[in-house]
């Protein structure tokens, strides 16, 4: 087994992601997440760039980590000075990380036509810095930039700057496809070449990808096979443009495939799904559902041939067991699917030896997809649809009535528009009619129809909307078209979707509203948190 | 050079992602963009699965298709029956496509306890499908499901398997990465050995990849440097679990890379990033900003440093010219972000030599953007916004009022909602006041507000609403996220998007029908269908 490092950069690389930015507390926390999984170095951030970067090398100190190395992240030293005089060099010091990384040029023309400081100054600022660091007592690794480029333009220059950084005490030269295009070929050509121009020092090379031509995983594998010790990347692949290699996927590659390298430590693995869903979270980026390993949809089985299969053989759909990164399976309800999705998504309801009832499901399923349902993202109101074609089902309220107005009235010179919503219900007998205004007509009926139930189901207080989605179902019918309003519903236990179909975007959007009530109210009662009716449906017990 | 076919199955096995699903206009609209761009084969669907899949093989043999060969999906015969009275044989047949692919089983497990067949059985079943669909006067393509899987368990079975559709007249055979996890090495490995197994039949063969490992592209890769000739996968890597190989990648690295690959022909490289916005909009899926190649933060910098570089040099920090793919650069630090791509709009306004418009222009879309407007699927919203913009903008009525209600009397048993809606506008200082009734909201507003204009704009009558989308912005805010609206018009000559955006629906729908029928007026009074007004905007003299 060859020991493979794994070098987070998610805090600093990672942030430059479009959309992508952390606090300093979300940094502490993600710090603290990555030494849990046993990842090994992990880059802070860039101490001379910000004040939020220079406080997180100070707070971090206090954290208890058990496995994980910090680093700093700088370049090399400005030209014509000496190291010990640049404000750079002097606040990666400063900042107390016990590692610190530098980035220099290994392309000729970036050095002559972008850094414009002549090929030997450029040798002299990456052996005085690195040798200025270590000689504070920190690890340096180098960071060669372009490394591939650079080496393709002019070989022997490339191979100068990296041999002066390992001569100069660097522990490690890191090869960066800084403009991520390289192909994995490429890749494992150069890398071959690297380690023979550093054996001499015995200084091994790490690899740093990016995902330019969709390859920034493969990438990093090639250099690993081809002998590199170190992968640089970022949890779930942020980072500029396209992003960096994603440590998810090098992780659970180079760990779960056999391929003979020892990686993260531990139980780490099976944290890999936890970790990339509270980076996500943490950013407020939105997940990829299709993301591998760790994705929600990546053990998501769709087509009826496959649930068939994998109902006899689990290993038949999925390369690995989803639980060994900490995900699930998921069996998806659609149009393409058959009866053994239903029986599959049905479990719980106890219900799979009733043909009849099966076969009546299935049914309505078909029918309502015909309409422009989708189950998919809809299990509370697919839930209910079972329910109800049981027979069991009792709702929670009548609906008598619900009416929305819409009123811009420009000529009177009103900023705001005027948007209120009436909803009538019947809650065991009792008529209440209420009143609410939104910012839009379906927000306007939730806060109505809530009023409305005010006081009768006191849970619906920790329920909340995290979602909505609209998508018109046949578009060429213009405004007449049939819609699709999916609602995300929360609360501190759970997250659930509902559905609504209708040629009426508003009677759509009501019928998810209602489904989402009474779904919450439906689990509530059956975990003991509302009182149960005495007319209650039964199927938790059959 | 050597050809490489491209085949796509986003309409098949794109389908199977979760959250994607074409109506029968969307897949013949697809169909009809891939075939611009010259993509090779285009899997349409599945014709015994469904009768939506059936209507596309009648319809799409209406189009005026001039590259692509349009192929039907389907199964191996069932067991023990003749190919000819399997009717997933007959559907394949009666589709009228002239590529047929069959699907069948490779890895001796699936058929002796998936299927649960003889390995005989399989043999046979595979053979004479494929000479069935031959003997029927098609092309077939064999896929062999499970391929590395297999090879891997049972080496010579895997092989028999592929040389009984060879031998039956398969043109070529497919190996199918089902489970998504192999690697590039494996895929190259075994991919040899394939191709030995067939040289005596003098049949190629192809790969087909899915992303659970991340590795789908550079698997497709390795295939292809291994010998094969044809890549099987979807646009923007739509499909199960993980989804596909996405051919835009693949179709930009082995055609922009310089590895010696005749990929799709002419000017079809310069449309991939319109044709992945084209898929993701036309799916209604959200684009991914960070997608390789055509990805809105493809060539987006956001580092000062890397901004500083690429102001001396372009092709510092990216690996291709982003207009070889359609794409452009950002920069997200500078207010110049998106200056061509103004410019390039509003050539037809001949307004570039006004810098000080332009830079009027460049900040009104900026702000709009920030508020969740996108103008590349709403030009003409985009013509009316530099109107605005140079002052010259005199709108054809003047809103004074709007209000529309929706009312449900679930009580009173009507089967009906009521959805009526009212407008009062003003023509040249006659108030018109009307009421209107619709199917929805939106339809109510249009209804009465062409009733309100009636007999002013007599070309009115020539347009109507041919496409609704809607779009939540913001998502985490639920019900009172932002919303995004773009209507699609048309009359006998052109086809126009607008759009609207606001926290009510029905604010952002009210603004993209005004803009809609506002830009139609001008539309017409520049080509004299409609009389000038005395106090008409002169942008196009100018």
């Amino acid at each position: 087994m060859r020991k493979i490092e794994i070098y987070d950069t998610t805090l600093r690389d990672g942030a430059q992601g479009e959309g992508v930015s952390f606090s300093l507390q979300d940094k502490l926390s993600i710090t603290e997440r990555l030494d849990e999984i046993g990842v090994d170095f992990v880059e802070g951030g860039y101490p001379l760039s910000n004040e939020k970067d220079a406080e997180y090398f100070r707070r971090v100190q206090d954290l208890n980590l058990k496995h994980t190395k910090v680093c700093a992240f700088g370049m090399t030293r400005r030209k014509g000075i000496n190291a010990a005089d640049d404000p750079g060099m002097q606040a990666l010091v400063s900042s107390g990380a016990p590692v610190v990384t530098i980035v220099g040029k290994t392309h000729d023309f970036h050095v002559t036509d972008v850094l414009r400081v002549t090929l030997e100054e450029n040798l002299a600022m990456i052996a005085d810095s690195v040798a200025y660091i270590v000689g504070a007592g920190r690890e340096v690794i180098y960071d060669a930039e372009h490394f591939f480029d650079g080496w393709k333009a002019n070989p022997e220059y490339a191979a100068e700057t990296i041999r002066a950084a390992a001569k100069a005490g660097a522990r490690m030269v890191v090869m960066c496809d800084t403009n991520g295009g390289s192909l994995p070929e490429e890749i494992a050509e150069y890398a071959a070449k690297a380690i023979a121009a550093l054996t001499e020092f015995n200084v091994p090379v790490g690899i740093h990808t990016h995902n330019d031509g969709d390859l920034a995983v493969a990438n990093s594998l090639a250099a690993v096979d081809a002998g590199a010790v170190q992968v640089q990347g970022t949890i779930n692949g942020f980072g500029e443009r396209c992003g960096n290699a994603d440590l998810i996927s090098v992780i659970a590659n180079l760990g779960l495939k056999r391929k003979g390298y020892e990686v993260i430590g531990g139980a780490g693995y099976q944290h890999l799904t936890e970790l990339s869903r509270f980076v996500y979270d943490t950013a407020n980026v939105n997940r990829r559902n299709n993301q591998a390993f760790v994705g929600q949809s990546a053990f998501a089985h769709k087509g009826g041939m496959h649930v068939h299969a994998i109902n006899r053989a689990a290993s038949s759909y999925e390369h690995i067991d989803p639980q060994s990164v900490g995900n699930e399976r998921r069996v998806l309800v659609s149009e393409l699917s058959g009866r053994s999705n239903i029986v599959a998504l049905t479990t719980k309801h106890n219900l799979q030896d009733d043909r009849e009832l099966m076969d009546k499901i299935l049914a309505e399923v078909v029918a309502k997809e015909n309409q422009g349902f989708q189950f998919e993202a809809a299990e509370a109101s697919f839930d209910l649809l079972v329910k109800r074609v049981a027979g069991v089902f009792e709702p929670h309220f009548e609906i008598l009535k619900y009416h929305v107005e819409v009123e811009d009235l420009v000529e009177h010179k009103m900023v705001d528009l005027v948007t209120e919503a009436t909803v009538k219900v019947s809650v065991d007998g009792e008529i209440r009619y209420e009143v609410g205004e939104g910012d839009g007509p379906v927000q306007a009926l939730d806060v109505a129809l809530r009023k409305s139930l005010n006081g009768c189901f006191p849970t619906l207080e920790e329920m909340h909307l995290v979602d909505y989605k609209v998508r018109v179902v046949n578009q060429e019918a213009g405004t007449a078209a049939r819609i699709r309003v999916t609602i995300e519903s929360a609360d501190e236990n759970d997250v659930w979707g509902t559905i609504g179909v209708s040629e009426n975007i508003i009677q759509a959007s009501w019928n998810a509203l209602v489904d989402a009530i009474e779904y919450k109210l439906y689990k509530d009662e059956q975990r003991g948190k509302l009182p149960a009716r005495a007319s209650a449906d039964s199927t938790a017990a059959k």
